[in-house]
């Protein structure tokens, strides 16, 4: 399914870039004064083939959950039992992801990829499509455990456990690469599934506690810059504790030299579940030239792995936000992506990329319902 | 009513938002990971005195429209007719601030404050609710003649004409202060229909050819810099343009040397109508104690005024973006306000309020719909 989804992804449509570049110099503004939105908008329609191309929805927000090894090391001042909790948070509705996912209209589907601590048992979406162990086909994930993009129902939790949690990455690779591509092979099935049920933009979310460490390493790894430079303080972590957190990051660098030329190896060998598995979602997405619009670090660490799978897959990608990580600039710089957003957020859930949502459809949108120079019998200059 | 509504503004409630401070530091995220998202929802609960604060709608955009006598200097490559027709282009619902508007739900109310085009006596919604001369009370404004916040008749016009168009600054003042203060009134009338008729927020938004250049004129009256690093490319104008521009706005504040105590004079010497109705309808938000949305270099050029006419204005602003103007940064510095979106717009008309107006609602929610660490049963750090 891998070698499929990465042979299906193409280059964008040259001929509907050119026709929205020539229909937004026709339409009453100056021209260019839309900013950013303006080439955003050229690059929709290069993906969808078509001027304009559709308003990028209903959409929905994916948020793979998993939990890591390296937590051992004392990367975290969090529990890793908050994992768990999380998700019963996101299935309760009460978290941020969950605000701003009614507020922008969004379904939230919950898929557990790796998460250690057993789920309670209270939570009556759990058990149902349970993928733990080799990948089954597309049948495993029946349609009423991923949420339909009007989520009548409100989040659901797909069951994907590939492992309880990675390996110690300081250690031994954090999973082996069969374990990664069980996980890749997840996020590409979520993805479809999703845009089958309706979806027309994807959002990419995480929970996973620790998930900065391997991000980091991730980001390291692929774009080739320092590990202090690809390592932040996470969800808030004091002087000592970031000091080790980047010495983990540079001990699994040197004992894995992770190949960027081998994404898969890259990702077992220093990733996380939730990481290799929005790779797949992101892979998933450009496929069928749905958008896929990045969170935080987590996310734009897994969209190196999935350009390095295949590069063409960079044009189904929109960066949400910048998050406060300095690895997710370091590879938004390599993506050759400019953010959205830029609030200083570093909570991840998805949040930063509900939130450059409306920016998105409002770039589409313009190119639907603005009127021109002419039809509005507007002078130009 | 410019004196009662300054006198009516008050700083922003220190109980409520030690309030939200306590309350954001329980919900269910690493404090702090909201970015700026977190003061900002302290200082709106500051100004509506209550944690949480009401959320922030529904929407109400007023854009204002006024010609500039400075036109005939050669400071814009567009005809000042553009102003009238585009209007229209408002009123049919075919501008970029029309599909924003849709899109966030947000109603349009137009503002025929200067304009010096007579408008098309076919357009159904002029000629009723006349403001032109001295300024009537608040019974002049028929409720029908501004938009109720659903919104579910379009955009609406509302006739308060002040002069068609303001004097030439290089050669006299733009306005006299009777002039000025009649549109400084009109948009304090402005603002108290709108929250009268249910607005939670509103949204700043202009129309006018050649408005740029008593924008920075503005900018650079309030703030001290030089009219260079206030003054900017507006629609897109070329190199020569650009240097005689600076060059107006130099001799304008050269001839007028108006004083930043003054508002009412600057507004007079160097302002344009809308100006003057915006830096009301700001000082009547506030008043109200409704926040103001702030567009681009138009809005925050009044929002210095509004800022000297009463310093506790600033706690009703929120900037929307950062225009790709320079005087706009320079305004946000003098004000201490950060822009919430900065993607290189420089339309106005509100559209980068508009794009921001999300962020705000989502900063809000939080407080309102996001789970505590207790109620979640999620572990604390």
């Amino acid at each position: 399914m891998l070698e499929s989804t990465v042979a299906a992804i193409r280059p964008l449509d040259e001929t509907a870039m050119a026709a929205a570049r020539e229909l937004q110099g026709r339409l009453t503004k100056p021209p260019g004064s839309l900013g950013a939105l303006e080439p955003l908008s050229v690059r929709l329609a290069g993906l969808a083939g078509s001027c304009p191309p559709p308003l990028p929805g209903p959409a929905a927000v994916a948020i793979f959950a998993g939990d890591h090894g390296v937590h051992a090391q004392g990367v975290s001042p969090w529990p890793q039992e908050v994992t768990a909790q999380m998700i019963g948070n996101f299935l309760a509705g009460g978290a941020v992801v969950n605000a701003f996912a009614r507020q922008a209209g969004a379904s939230v589907t919950v898929v557990d990829v790796g998460v250690a601590t057993p789920l309670a048992p209270a939570d009556p979406a759990a058990g149902g499509g349970d993928l733990t162990g080799p990948p089954a086909g597309p049948a495993a994930l029946s349609a009423d455990l991923v949420a339909t993009p009007a989520d009548p129902a409100g989040p659901r939790l797909v069951a994907a456990n590939v492992r309880a949690g990675t390996r110690d990455l300081t250690v031994t690779a954090a999973l082996t690469r069969d374990e990664a591509r069980a996980a890749v092979e997840t996020g590409i099935r979520i993805a479809g599934e999703l845009v089958d049920a309706g979806a027309g933009i994807l959002l990419t979310g995480d929970m996973g506690i620790g998930n900065t460490t391997p991000a980091a390493a991730l980001v390291a790894a692929f774009t080739g810059v320092d590990a202090a430079a690809a390592t932040g303080r996470g969800t808030g972590v004091d002087d000592g504790t970031y000091a080790r957190k980047v010495g983990v990051v540079r001990a699994a660098l040197d004992r894995h030299a992770p190949d960027p030329a081998d994404p898969l190896g890259v990702l077992a060998a220093v990733g996380g579940l939730e990481h290799a598995a929005l790779a797949g979602l992101i892979l998933g997405a450009a496929a069928r030239r749905v958008p896929v619009l990045l969170d935080g670090v987590i996310a734009v660490s897994a969209a190196l792995a999935a350009a390095a799978f295949a590069p063409d897959a960079v044009g189904a990608m929109v960066a949400g936000h910048r998050s406060a990580e300095p690895g997710a600039t370091v590879a938004l710089r390599h993506l050759g992506l400019d953010p959205l957003i830029d609030l200083g957020l570093r909570l991840g859930e998805g949040t930063g990329a509900l939130l450059a949502l409306p920016v998105v459809t409002g770039a589409v949108r313009v190119l639907h319902e603005v009127a021109t120079f002419d039809a509005a019998g507007v002078a130009e200059k």
